[in-house]
């Protein structure tokens, strides 16, 4: 009780000066609210199913978008109003991310929405993009990744993103920024955070590679922190979470914005002329064509 | 021979213009001189015993400051006049930091500094503290921590700062930046210390949980570099220094200022704003309040 | 093709601001043209050789300047001149570099253009070697070191500038920045280059003592990616060319680009500078002494 009264004042007295202000991101815009956000002990969305146990803190998210949860505007806004909800609970302390979809946890940026929209759109979308990143990334909720199938390009963010990752020793699952096997380039923010996490050199060769990791190579690497037999994947998560939630909050949530503020204000800096270089880039007619054929790809393999 | 004038003339030269300017900590106000500095063979202050086999240039500074070796104003002045002695003395070139006091290193910075004290008292401490760090951490010496016992926040820091870490390979004895435990956060400069040893993904980890790792897990994670039965810990941190000294001094000297230079100089352009704020967080009654709360915790835990 | 087309566009449409501008050091003066720059099949300087396979579109650089291969400003303007010819080649996409000087890949800095020449020459020489550093670590194309023999200082850069390392796995052939050992001290753009492979922590101890790592420490360490028996080693190198010429150009390259520019631009903008410490300090009597001894006593040691 002491140590909590103790690191409640640090928050307020600004002995940190690299930390101690609310969160730079959390002046920009928000998403639309289109869901209330009076918190309830568990709401589901059509994409996104929340459970808060608030005995212990701790919430469940899990995708639920078949067949591959992909990054959707729609499941990326609400993605972003979950973690808002859930963060402006204060009986929430920590968030443990999965999917609902068999084998896979997400296949990332959903490519749909990239083709043959308005400019409006776009704009939208990137923005949905950057703002559950940011969300994700500088939550002050403990988050822990329980990736219960395969994770490339964006669904990998979604992992990285978190405090700890999780995954099930499934070799045939994979995980990776894969975005250079596609032909594109993994936005800069993606790649300070896989840095983050792997150290530049893993991270210079996997980018250019776009290598997706089988599960065990990606623990070797440090990509995730920890493998376990599939179907323990879930009572581990809670496990990690009990470890992390041990912590005072405020001590954990200072610590947390120390390492992680100098890659948030990066994108926060630069943010609206990110969306204006990917609305110009994905606008071209070359690029719309480039897709429209990599769609009808996608479609053939499926029939 | 001819290597050393060549290196010599590095250093005066500014052929490595990151590197070669005295360092700007060096240019801050010192610690008042309790002691008269005339080099001598041993000396030995109150907290810390300083014994320099001139033969060899390897000073020994052991802290003797039982039961637990923390780290209270008089310690950290000790240490940084110590080091500024051996560092003025030419006999000097290497230091072996260690622990006269059994099981433990040091427990870190004293409680007792922080509670019912003058703002001038807060100062001065906190001023102390980094003082110890940027001497320690910008030393032209070569140093090496032998961590023959437990070594928490402040303690681990010491080690830290140093060249290289030898610890005894006893599972019982631990060490780690462990400020969140208590509901506290590492100073930024701890923790950049901290990431450019073990990389920002373990510190980020550890930090936030605020481990105690083991010794065997310490090594394991580039905490320390090498673990040896205690009885030969002495003897193991003469053979890594005699290896590092077989070096000339200069290129040495120029390459860790390269190094570490960019960490030093943040402390230094934010100095008295550390001081500022450490000193307004202290002087608030409610973290009197918790702190004479954990001092009596401790004070009953002893009876 | 939808993803070539797809990665072309991301390069002229600057949806990167970071990366997506023609490299800097692109715009700085070139070495003189001192060989024809039409594009052919293979061409022999005197120090290196390369022969471009235009089915796989891999050229092979082998240097071959006996004893040692020693980087001579001759050498290093053919080193360069070479990479420009390929960069400019479009049938020419990656380069594996190799020694064809049996045991020693290559020894570093040649000593003697240092040493009672005018402070012209000098100014040539850094550039020189600037200049080789800014192209290879730079380089669009994929670029693969085949350490076939020993590799100290100048001959490490040389690998580290690469995208990958294989090494003979012969515990004789050793490698690293072991400039400390010689007295000197490895400038900030070698250091740079250094810590983005193996870590901070790694590149402080081994560029403090100079370390020159066997094979199997160097893998272990992460200095190179792998260890093949010597007689596999072009073999190796073949396949894993391949493996990194099976992505589409343009994302490897603007992923190359985001990961390398920021140490890139660090000598870019410190250039001049750079040139100018270094004549200073090799102008000096003193030093042109250290350098005379040192070379007396190769001489010795040769006879």
């Amino acid at each position: 009780m002491a140590a909590a009264t103790l690191v409640r004042r640090i928050g307020r007295s600004g002995v940190l000066p690299l930390c101690c202000r609310p969160p730079a991101w959390d002046r920009t815009p928000r998403p639309p609210p289109g869901l209330p956000l009076a918190p309830g002990r568990s709401f589901s969305n059509n994409k996104i199913q929340v459970e808060l146990d608030e005995s212990s803190g701790v919430a469940m998210m899990k995708l639920k978008s078949p067949p591959v949860n992909s990054l959707s505007l729609e499941l990326l806004t609400e993605f972003a109003i979950s973690l808002e909800k859930l963060e402006n609970n204060r009986a929430c302390r920590g968030v443990i991310i999965t999917s609902s979809v068999p084998k896979i946890f997400s296949s990332g940026l959903d490519i749909t929405e990239m083709c043959g929209k308005s400019v409006e759109h776009y704009t939208e979308f990137w923005r949905a993009v950057q703002e559950m990143w940011l969300r994700l990334y500088g939550s002050s909720m403990v988050t822990v990744a329980a990736v219960n199938g395969s994770s490339p390009a964006g669904g990998c963010l979604v992992a990285l993103s978190c405090d700890y990752r999780i995954m099930a020793e499934n070799p045939k699952f994979s995980i990776g920024l894969n975005e250079a096997q596609l032909g594109i380039v993994a936005p800069f923010w993606f790649k300070d955070t896989f840095v983050n996490v792997v150290g530049h050199r893993i991270a210079e060769r996997s980018l250019q590679l776009g290598s997706l990791h089988p599960a065990p190579e990606a623990h070797k690497l440090g990509l995730v922190d920890e493998l376990v037999p599939e179907e323990k994947l879930m009572e581990k998560a809670a496990a990690v979470m009990a470890q992390w939630l041990a912590l005072p909050d405020h001590a954990r949530q200072l610590t947390k914005t120390m390492m992680r503020k100098p890659v948030v204000d990066r994108l926060v800096a630069h943010r609206e002329e990110d969306i204006k270089n990917f609305v110009t880039f994905i606008s071209k007619e070359s690029i719309q064509k480039s897709l429209r054929m990599y769609m009808e790809m996608l479609k053939k393999r499926k029939s």
